[in-house]
């Protein structure tokens, strides 16, 4: 308990816990205040998602290696996840699928190309394992051609075909869980020296293991409260900002979610450990796409008004292959500089400008009953 | 002929001859039995692979090593080559080009993915030239572009345009096959050493020459009666198993036509031999691309109901073009893994239960009055 | 002075130069025949190109290696951009587009791969800088990304979209520039070394400054007044000849325009200087996507009858997207034999035969009142 306190004195994200009882209180007094409720849900989810992440760095700690890196990797992305069931449970397909898809956007090119640039300032060249980077984005690139073949297929509406639709979405999230499965396997348990390097890092004092437990408990509870009233609130806020939604999913939720990998990418690049950035940026990408984006496709059918697809607006799958190829494009060396995370944060920068500028209508999910006319009107819609 | 009938003795594949008569008696007194003559000729096509493969090989070896190496690479895919020619025949052009490629993918996903896999999981990090895997895969590249533009260039079907997607066929299909010439001078000629370690293959005692000619004669005739047979039962069968014909064509044409340069590879695998496996894989893959598909476009126009253009339904070129890049990304390292076998096996698999799941009448060749509409209904069609 | 007329004397491209004032009294004379004011505008533009490449680097070898890489590289296309701004004056949009994704894509697969071929029929194998290849196809690829987004996430003509189109249009090119310039100060400045063997050229004797200054003056004046014969001619010149207004932009304006260029490259390469093939066809093909295409976006809002946006035809972006990928996927070893040329031509041959076989109505910029029918008839058009 002493080591928790004393990690929320010296973080000082962690003083932003404040805004979790503020958030959850001005729901019940001012529900329909959309704006105010959108910013105080984003200034609680960051310290939770920073807490949630110190918590599971606690279990995973005290569970011996093997045990723990899976633990790790499978709730690394718990904060996404939790915000994502929201969503799924309001019936808010758009918005998870543009959550999933921004969440590797961010990751692949934000994420690894900000690392890139704050450790090439401080350092001439910097070095990271590549056989991990070439693991990762490999494994992207499969979770990329999953996403791409069922839009690829389909650019059409014939009858039965939303029945194809929900059917291929279910073999193709099992197969994707699989692949995660086996890459779990194969790089902590069969041919884990090779990706050695990433794993010296020092975590300071953790938590003894009941209260890391008890914390990832409760911070998993206060992200889903909280996740909860940002979903709800986020369409409207989006409106008075003049935001598209594709550009609030793509890009706000993704910002908002992997804070927590973001303070700890950073600070990685900044040491010269760059190792720990490239399996921070593409590990968390890999598994958004191999882990989260399948299960909440299975977990459609559960819980939520309507099973979700595994079909995602054009651009958004364009967008997540273009950043997949990037990504293998740019780590293949195995060294950076300041310019590759240049030129990484402005294919981000690409991105975000055009979702920016979207008009509102086009990104979204087109319902069933459609005509052709209209799908083709809005773009190659799935 | 000693040795021939020893090759079959210690060759159980080679049992499966049998079922040549069978299935050529079965078509004479019950034509319309689809699915009983289509599994015939499948037991029968598969040894009759066999068969043709050990005679190519027997007629090489007695060559000299360049015309050898020469005379095999051009016959490697005679199989495939003969049942494509029987569909042509009959004026099947979707089946045609469904089975060049599911045969691209086939080898390059299911072939090498396998043979990673095999040789994988008894040795745990095998090596192979990587030249000579750069070398197939870009042939592959350049095969997959000039595939892949008709289609992206006209996704419209204004008058005149059928001539132009012909005019264009023809063109790209001899510019394949001189680059698929150039590519046997590069290789087996000027820049020889380069791939030399490929070449390793010691075969046993080999049939004389005259033997040899008459096996590859006699069986490439009953490939010819059986394909016709197996083509001529395919559409119903597929129909009776609910398969659709875009399964039957990528898939289980191309397994069958494969059946021997698979045995071939993965025993290459278990021997630590891998550069016989990605040979076979990635060679196959790109003489088919750059050999096959072109000469049966040619031979549209002389043999065949009507000419036959290299414009692909949509789906299957982004297929193509994935196994292709897929390729190029896992192989560029020159060492392979139990998990670079999974990787490529799951892209095939997702292609695979993909075609498994289509409705049956997406994926065909648009007949030439259709309308714009139509078109765009049917995928961004041809 | 002396030096400059000694060039034209060595030189024996510049005796072309006669055709400039023949051009422009044909001009005057006989302002109807455009298919003679055609061909010797080609005939004027190329000797006056290779003089603008010598006066630019007359200048630059003045001003010290760092202004002068600057001043090189940013005037290395100048022919390029002063016939591309006359288009662009008489609202020829199309005609620009075409212009520069050829200029792009004959840079990078037809410069590139007659380098290769030139130089490997004489060398064995020939190595270049791949960290200079790598960097420049990397600035490619980050420009194709941002010329491929607007195209793939707005196949749609909803109202607005134009404005939506224009923004984006007016923000990339913003952020090329941007890019354009911090790759600069990478590769002239803070990783300078890195690109050390570019810069081995000796030039011989270069005219003295004054002269240089007024060479470079004079010329671009007189491409300017040939450039727009030429751009006014070429439409009807076009037609009969009977070749697509697509062909005439993407490869004869492209030729032309690269002329000097081509000659330097292919000297390189069969002196074994492979570098400075390299650093041209790759550098020339960058600049032309980062810098010359937005300031041409840029410039359209001052002059030109109507602003232009950075919409391509879809099949331009694809084989632009094509072109970098070819590149990126040859270079990355950083060695060359002959067959790696073969491989780059024939892609180039692919496209080239597309263009010039694709029937002329096609690949036009679909006025902002088409309907969504006639955009889907027309191809997935912009």
């Amino acid at each position: 308990m002493g080591s928790l306190l004393e990690e929320i004195r010296h973080n000082r994200a962690l003083w932003l816990l404040i805004f979790v009882p503020v958030v959850l209180v001005a729901e019940h007094t001012a529900p329909t205040a959309h704006t105010m409720l959108f910013l105080l849900s984003i200034l609680a989810i960051f310290p939770l998602a920073v807490l949630l992440s110190y918590a599971t760095e606690g279990v995973a700690a005290k569970m011996g290696d093997a045990t723990g890196g899976l633990l790790n990797a499978t709730l690394g992305n718990l904060t996404e996840l939790v915000i994502a069931l929201a969503a799924l449970q309001a019936g808010q397909h758009d918005l998870v699928k543009a959550s999933i898809a921004g969440a590797i956007v961010t990751n692949t090119l934000f994420l690894l190309g900000a690392s890139f640039l704050v450790g090439g300032l401080k350092y001439r060249m910097q070095e990271f394992n590549r056989i991990n980077a070439r693991f990762q984005s490999s494994l992207l690139f499969v979770a990329t051609v999953a996403i791409l073949i069922p839009s690829a297929v389909t650019a059409a509406d014939s009858i039965g075909m939303s029945d194809f639709t929900h059917k291929l979405s279910v073999g193709l999230s099992l197969l994707l869980i699989v692949v995660y499965g086996l890459g779990l396997l194969f790089s902590q348990k069969t041919h884990r020296e090779l990706f050695s390097s990433q794993e010296a890092g020092e975590h300071g004092p953790t938590p003894p293991m009941s209260v890391a437990l008890a914390t990832l408990a409760v911070t998993t509870l206060l992200v889903a409260l909280v996740g909860e009233i940002f979903v709800g609130s986020v369409q409207q806020a989006a409106t008075s900002f003049g935001m598209t939604p594709a550009f609030i999913g793509f890009i706000i939720v993704a910002l908002v979610g992997g804070a927590a990998e973001m303070a700890s990418a950073f600070s990685g690049a900044r040491k010269n450990r760059l190792d720990l950035s490239v399996g921070i940026a593409l590990g968390s990408a890999a598994q958004i796409a191999l882990f989260v984006a399948p299960v909440l496709v299975l977990l459609s059918y559960v819980i939520g008004p309507a099973p979700m697809d595994l079909q995602f607006w054009p651009g958004a799958v364009i967008m997540m292959f273009l950043a997949a190829m990037t990504v293998v494009l740019v780590t293949s060396g195995g060294h950076s500089t300041w310019f590759v995370g240049v030129l990484l944060l402005m294919v981000y920068l690409i991105l975000a400008m055009t979702l920016y500028l979207l008009p509102p209508q086009l990104p979204s999910d087109p319902p069933a009953k459609v005509s052709a006319y209209e799908r083709v009107r809005t773009g190659l819609a799935s």
